[in-house]
């Protein structure tokens, strides 16, 4: 039953997101999809992906929260261009509140866009939002099982961030075994370590990500009429 | 749009929670929903709330997760009832998963279920599955700006743990900012801090939940034809 009731609701959903898609080439606007539980660490993750790639991209964020504005003011606080958005009880974002936010964000003058989305391991994943890429972030706190638990997002990450990995000695954090069921449950994606508020493992994650707005921006740019 | 699309779906999770709710009184049990996110430490919680209350309860446990059985294994291996109920994609439990669980659970021989709810802050929170609390946990690691980004957990939770408090040393975790807005959202609600894996603070938070027991089977007892 509720399959049939939320079919209306994903193809809308799709045809939206479709249209933010032709938009974002339009402008040669790369999209990431961030993705993690409440408190594993979006928002410090972002700010350190900014740090790492301020000089060589132009970049903003769209913040997700069910309530407050208290993430885009943070990435705000670093001169960054933020849109807050707030979905008022709904467990993810959708590609209607994307299109919202960006058509008050200046594309043409981007290269980049990151999307925080609602702290949740379940709901982000059924929703397309136009983005280029899902990428979800674990951290160390939440434990090594999460992926027996939440196969759906670490399925369909494209990669996969653990956070706070300075906090092993603290936690019972068995890497071995999260490594080996992330690899299970998804072979291709790689698996960047890093402590966002040490910066600590940033450098690497930022070299993926570049790698891979540089690709999709060469390949909008060679289709007749797209890109800058 | 989404709302009359839901609706039916939660008038009938409505009905079937009055029925749960039914069968559960006339068995003198009483139903406690904990709710977290992923990694919060909610078996660890019903863990050390079992040890706590077993000699004075009968004490079985629904576990609810995406997929996997790993959680209610945990519970088994300490000799206490548990049914895993997998959701299959769902972000939270509705009222027709824990009617099929209270199926194959002799209620008569029960004073207490624990339902670990799927991990999130958001889904839970609409859904009244017969429960006679519905109880939240916030882990330190999660951050203390949780309460302003997901008001709507923290105010219709009877209850809010404060888990992994051994861990606020490695963290930037405002206490005072939390308890404040804990306390705006929800005035009422005791907080309890605990570290769930090490025993610290659980007595306090399992003499509230007996508590809460007790007066709902004297409440339940005092109907006619109800109670054991």
């Amino acid at each position: 039953m509720e399959i049939d009731l939320s079919k209306p609701i994903l193809d809308r959903n799709e045809r939206l997101a479709a249209e933010n898609r032709i938009e974002l080439d339009r402008n040669g606007v790369f999209v990431l999809d961030l993705m993690a539980s409440p408190g594993a660490g979006k928002t410090s993750t972002i700010l350190a992906t900014i740090a790492a790639l301020r000089k060589r991209y132009r970049i903003a964020v769209i913040e997700g929260d069910i309530a407050s504005k208290v993430d885009a003011d943070k990435v705000k606080a670093h001169g960054i261009p933020a849109v807050q958005i707030n979905t008022g009880g709904a467990c993810h974002l959708e590609s209607d509140m994307i299109k919202r936010a960006l058509d008050v964000l200046p594309l043409d003058e981007l290269d980049l866009i990151i999307v925080e989305n609602v702290g949740n391991l379940v709901c982000p994943t059924d929703f397309y939002l136009g983005e280029n890429s899902k990428v979800m972030i674990l951290s160390v706190p939440e434990g090594h099982d999460k992926p027996f638990k939440y196969p759906g997002i670490f399925q369909i990450s494209e990669a996969v961030i653990l956070n706070k990995i300075d906090t092993m000695p603290v936690f019972d954090f068995d890497e071995e075994a999260f490594t080996a069921e992330v690899r299970t449950l998804n072979p291709k994606a790689p698996i960047f370590r890093i402590a966002a508020t040490k910066g600590e493992g940033v450098a690497e994650w930022a070299e993926w990500l570049a790698a891979r707005i540089d690709a999709v921006k060469a390949s909008v740019a060679e289709k007749p009429g797209a890109g800058k």
